[in-house]
């Protein structure tokens, strides 16, 4: 039986500021629980209205889980586990650099991509919405627990990175005319916003997808340029 | 004012069945609004809860807006445009087809990367959800107003269809390793279920997005392998 206290600290980190403080994060699904386990993750805890073959569960019963969870229709299993320690980023492999990213469905796509791609290290500025986020989580499909997320002022970050920056801008030069080298960082900013003004002077290379059609949406969606981009560069 | 009819009329638009009966459905925000007038739709009604110097107004208040809006946060602006009439697929120009998509989102975006790669034409399984569906009007940002969209059976479709075809499986050719003719037709399936076994045989090439990582996600989302395919195939 899960105690009133146990159930609290779960549900308070749907909220950044307890994960923080509790350095813990929720994840829901028998798939996404398995990868992070495989990826060496040691679970703080693991819930089922059920038992699974694959891991050792608590039992609580579905109205708890209900509570825990954020999802509409909860998934049997939710696991808890602990944030990793940060670590230094990469100075000689490929790195994704996001600006201001507010939307976690779109991170959660990007750091899905990075998996694919074989980008171990994404780079997150402080704005960007938290990739321990349950929205998050869930739309990465246990794909945080192979890509690293790191969160740094990206002012500080440029000034002392040496690597070639390749800033994805509405005019720029076409991605399709440039080679990724294969140490090198790609920077995306909001759909809204773009890339700061402030990062500017450090991009070495200003790129664009260019549009086919003479009419047509005035830009992608961040998740959408990334996946073009990283396809692209990354093939 | 509006009456408590037409209010009636716009609410039942958000029903694909009442959509089909009226021949017409919504589409909310200035932006959205104006692409559609721009590509020669003949709006039926434009509400607003202001004026606006683009188009006329019917003026409503606000608890109406909110009444006639599926969105959480109403724009200002809210349209009833005419669903066009059906015309012939295209025999000899890039052709998307999409089988059994069922998240309105997905849909929307890859209405949008359509419209950025020129792709005039998208062919949906009668199984696709609806592309008048607030939720995918809203996703593709304008975009609708100058992609068509075309549901019919597929095996109907490949029986007729002479172009080559591609169709994207979790195995099969490198995409990069191929060119796109101009006259062609791509074809994804959903996450879940790719594309459907009895359109198997109507493929002339199985194609598929190499995964870079010797782990990492099993497959990608279908937006994201559109984005991958189309940034490849018509860039």
């Amino acid at each position: 039986m899960i105690t009133k206290k146990e159930l609290k600290w779960v549900c308070d980190l749907q909220i950044k500021k307890k994960r923080q403080e509790e350095k813990a994060f929720v994840v829901e699904g028998k798939k996404s629980i398995e990868a992070f386990l495989a990826a060496g993750y040691q679970p703080k805890a693991i819930y089922g209205t059920t038992n699974s073959s694959a891991f050792s569960v608590e039992t609580v019963n579905e109205p708890a889980m209900k509570r825990m969870s954020s999802l509409k229709n909860p998934s049997p299993f939710l696991a808890v586990f602990p944030i990793p320690a940060s670590m230094a980023l990469p100075t000689q492999e490929r790195l994704l650099v996001v600006d201001q990213l507010t939307d976690p469905g779109n991170l959660g796509t990007i750091i899905r991509l990075c998996d694919w791609f074989g980008i171990n290290h994404l780079l997150c500025s402080p704005q960007t919405v938290d990739c321990y986020n349950p929205k998050v989580v869930q739309a990465t499909m246990g794909s945080l627990s192979r890509v690293k997320v790191h969160y740094a002022d990206l002012v500080d970050f440029f000034q002392e990175n040496s690597l070639p920056v390749f800033g994805t801008y509405l005019e720029g030069e076409s991605i399709y005319s440039l080679d990724f080298p294969t140490a090198a960082v790609l920077v995306l900013g909001s759909e809204a916003h773009g890339i700061s003004e402030e990062l500017s002077p450090f991009m070495t290379n200003k790129i664009t997808i260019p549009r086919k059609s003479s009419v047509g949406p005035e830009s992608l969606n961040v998740a959408t340029a990334a996946a073009i981009c990283l396809g692209h560069f990354c093939r």
